[in-house]
C-alpha cells in the first residue's frame, strides 16, 4: 500500500514557513507499514492542487492533505478534494451545530465564514478535531483514500497520532512498521558500530544509526501484525545493544539528556548547582527546561567576565592571573564554590572559549573544561571541539550534563541498581 | 518563468530529517521574481526521481534539485538527471583532478568511488563546491534548466546563496523580487496593523505582518529591475513605518532581539546582569548568543529553588513569605541585588510560573514578573502568559528582553539618539 503527502500553503511554497508536519505524516504512514513514495508542496491555487491531487491519486492508494481546511477564502482543500473526486460538497448539518456549539461555549465571535468547515463532500466522513474548529476528512471512493487534515500544530498532532493513524493502521491491517530509537552518549557513532557490527545485520528490526552533536541514536525497526509484535521483536534486539553499551544508553524514544539526568537526581534524592561561564545559563536552560527540575535543580552562578568568577564564586585571583579563566584550575574552583555555596550534592562548571575570536585568555576557540564537583572533590576533563560559535556552546553543555550522568552513575552503583 | 524544487532523499521521504533546504531555495527565486509552483520529496529511487523530474520539465522552466550528488550507491541525482534530459553521462579530466587534489590538500582517504562526482551530463556544466567534494550542476537544454546542488548544509547554502542564485538573477533578467522584514517588539499584531493599516495597501512593495511568539514581523517585498531598485521602492514606506512605530522597530531582517539589546548596551558603554528564576538560565544564554556579548554582560545567579534566592540574592526572607517568590517584590530585590553584586549598569530579573503545575506559592501557571533595576530604582512588570512551559519561559526571556531594551531607550533618548 503506498501513500502520497500533499501540504497546502502559499507560506509553505514560498520558504516562508518550513514543513514540520510532512514529516510527522510520513512517520506515521511508515509506522502503520504503508510507503510514503512522493510528497509534494502547492499553494493555495485551486487549479494546480486539484492537478496535483489527481496525479497523486492516480499513482498511489492513499493521498494525505495537510492544511487549507480553515473558514478563510484561501483556504480551499476541501473544494479541491471534492473537484477531485467528482463529489458534491453539502452543507452538514451536525457539523454547523457543533460548530455554533464550540464558538458559544468559548465566548468567541461567530462569523458566517465559518460554515464552510461544515461542508462535507459526499464521499466524506469527518474526523473530530477538539483543538480547533476545522475538522479533518476522510473520503473513500473507487478503491482509493483520501485523508485531509488541518494545518495548525494543535490540530494537526492531536488528529495525525489519534484518530487518523487508527485508520491508517486498520486500513492497512497485515503490517506495521515500528521503530524504537535508543540513545547513547559518551560514545561516538563509529565506536558504537564497532561494539554492535555483528548485530547491525539483523533484518528485522533494522539497526540504523543516526550521528548527532554529542549524541548516536540507534533506530531499531521491525515489522509485525501489530505494534506490540513488532515491540517483541525489538526487545531483545534493544537488550543485546543495551548488555554492550551498558549505560551509554540514556534514554529511548524522546527522552531527552536533561531528562535523563534530572530523573536520576531525582531517583537518588540528589541535588546539582551550575557555575556557567562561556554557555552563559545554557546549562542551567537545559536543566530546567525538565519538568519536574525544581526537586533536583537548585540554582547557579552566570559568570560570564572574568571580573564575575571572583565575585559571586570566590575564584582566588591567582588561579586568574596564572591558569587563566579558561583552565582545568579555574573549572575547578567554580565548581567546588557553586556546590558549596547551594549546598547541593553535585556542582557542575563549564569555562572555555566559544569563539569567534580567540583572545580569552590566548586560549584556542573551541578548547572547553567542565567540572564535577562532589564531598570528595572535583574531576576536571578538557574538550576541544570545533565549530561555529553557537555548535561549541551547545556541545558544551552536552558534555557537562554526559560527565554529570556519569558521576551519578559511579556514585549509585553499588546503592540503586537501574532497571 | 516558473520553478519547481525536487528535494532528494529516503531519509527526507520517510520524514527522519526536515527539510529546510527547499524553503530556502523557494525564497531566493522568489528573491529572483521567479515563481515557485510546486516542490516535491522524492527517495533514492531512480525510476521515480526520473518521473518526478520529467512531470517537473513539463510544468516548469526550471527545475531545481537538492541532494543526491555524493559518492555512494545511493546518489543517484546526477544519473537521473541525464536519463531525463536523454544526456550522456561522461568523465570530466579536469573536475577528477580537482577532486584528488581537494582529497591531497586536507590529507583525506581517496577511494575511487568519489570519480562518480566528476561525471558530466553532455549539456551541464559545474558549479564550484569550494566546502566538498560534489559540485553542482546548472544544464540547459531545449529551452528548460535543470540546476543540480548537493544536499550537506555547509555546502548547500554557500552554492544556492552564492553562484546559483547569480545565475538564476540573470536567467530572469528583467525583474527580481526582493524582500526586506522590520522586525518589531513591544506591539501586538493588531496595534501594528492598526497604526499602519493605510500603508498596507501598497502594491511595490506590499507588506505583510507575520505573528511570532512576542515579536511582529513586517515583510516588505518589492519588484524591480534590481535588488538595488527593490530597495529604492522600500526605502520611503520602510521610513513611513519607522516614524509611526518609532523605536519599536528594533532590527530588519535577521537581526535578533538579544543583538539589538547587546548592540544598544555596547553604544551607551553600558554593562547588564541577570537573575533568573523561572527561566533557569534562558536569559543569560539568549544574550551571551551574540557575539561580543561579553563587552556588555558580565553574568548572573540562577536561583530557580526558592532558597537560592536568599542565599546568592540575599533577597528578605520576609519578603518570601510575605509576597512569595513569584511576586513584584521578589523580581524587584532580584534585580537590585544582582546589580549591585557585579556593579552593572542594569540588572534584570525574571521570576515566575512556567507550570506545569501551579504549586509555585499558590501562583496561577503563566504569571511572570520582570524587573529592570538601574541606579534610580527598579521597574516591575507583570504579564500572564498561556501555553506550554516551553512557551511561557521562552516568552519570559522575550518580555525581559523588551523591558531591557525599553529602560536602554528612555535613558539614552537626550543623550545619545539612535542613527
Amino acid at each position: 500500500m503506498t501513500a502520497e503527502v500533499v501540504s497546502v500553503g502559499t507560506e509553505l511554497l514560498l520558504g516562508q514557513i518550513v514543513d514540520t508536519h510532512a514529516p510527522t505524516m510520513a512517520r506515521i504512514l511508515a509506522d502503520c507499514g504503508i510507503s510514503c513514495t512522493r510528497r509534494q508542496t502547492v499553494g493555495d491555487n485551486m487549479e494546480r492542487l486539484v492537478e496535483s491531487l489527481r496525479e497523486a491519486l492516480a499513482r498511489a492508494d492513499i493521498v494525505v492533505t495537510i492544511g487549507g481546511l480553515g473558514p478563510t477564502a484561501d483556504d480551499i482543500t476541501r473544494d479541491a478534494i471534492a473537484a477531485t473526486l467528482g463529489d458534491e460538497l453539502t452543507p452538514d448539518s451536525k457539523m454547523e451545530e457543533k460548530l455554533r456549539k464550540f464558538f458559544a461555549l468559548r465566548k468567541l465571535v461567530w462569523s458566517d465564514s465559518l460554515l464552510r468547515q461544515a461542508d462535507k463532500p459526499a464521499s466524506a466522513r469527518f474526523v473530530d478535531n477538539p483543538n480547533g474548529t476545522a475538522p479533518g476528512l476522510i473520503c473513500e471512493k473507487g478503491g482509493k483514500v483520501v485523508v485531509a487534515l488541518p494545518g495548525p500544530k494543535g490540530e494537526f498532532n492531536p488528529m495525525a497520532a489519534g484518530p487518523v493513524r487508527e485508520f491508517l493502521s486498520r486500513l492497512q491491517g497485515g503490517q506495521v512498521i515500528h521503530s524504537r530509537i535508543l540513545r547513547i552518549c559518551g560514545m561516538g557513532e563509529s565506536h558504537v558500530e564497532q561494539v554492535i557490527r555483528d548485530l547491525m545485520d539483523s533484518e528485522n528490526p533494522t539497526i540504523a544509526p543516526y550521528a548527532h552533536p554529542s549524541e548516536v541514536h540507534l533506530r531499531l525497526t521491525a515489522r509485525a501484525p501489530s505494534i506490540e509484535a513488532a515491540d517483541l521483536l525489538i526487545e531483545p534486539v534493544h537488550r543485546q545493544i543495551k548488555e554492550r553499551l551498558g549505560e551509554a544508553v540514556f534514554g529511548i524514544d524522546e527522552t531527552t539528556l536533561e531528562e535523563a539526568v534530572i530523573d536520576l537526581l531525582r531517583r537518588q534524592s540528589a541535588t546539582v548547582s551550575v557555575a556557567e561561564s562561556m554557555t552563559g545559563g545554557g546549562l542551567g536552560e537545559r536543566l530546567t527546561s525538565v519538568e519536574g527540575a525544581s526537586a533536583a535543580f537548585v540554582g547557579g552562578a552566570i559568570t560570564y567576565q572574568v571580573d564575575a568568577k571572583g565575585v559571586l564564586l570566590k575564584v582566588r585571583e591567582e588561579t586568574l592571573r596564572q591558569f587563566g579563566p579558561v583552565s582545568k584550575e579555574t573549572a575547578s574552583e567554580m565548581a567546588r564554590s557553586i556546590r558549596e555555596k547551594l549546598g547541593t550534592t553535585y556542582g557542575v562548571s563549564v569555562t572555555g572559549n566559544a569563539g569567534p575570536s580567540s583572545d580569552v585568555g590566548r586560549k584556542p576557540v573551541g578548547l572547553v573544561y567542565v567540572g564535577v564537583a562532589d564531598e570528595a572533590g572535583c574531576e576536571v576533563d578538557e574538550h576541544q571541539f570545533r565549530g561555529q560559535r553557537e555548535d561549541i556552546r551547545r556541545r558544551a553543555t552536552q558534555v557537562a550534563l554526559v560527565a554529570l550522568r556519569k558521576k551519578l552513575l559511579s556514585g549509585q552503583a553499588s546503592r540503586h541498581p537501574l532497571p
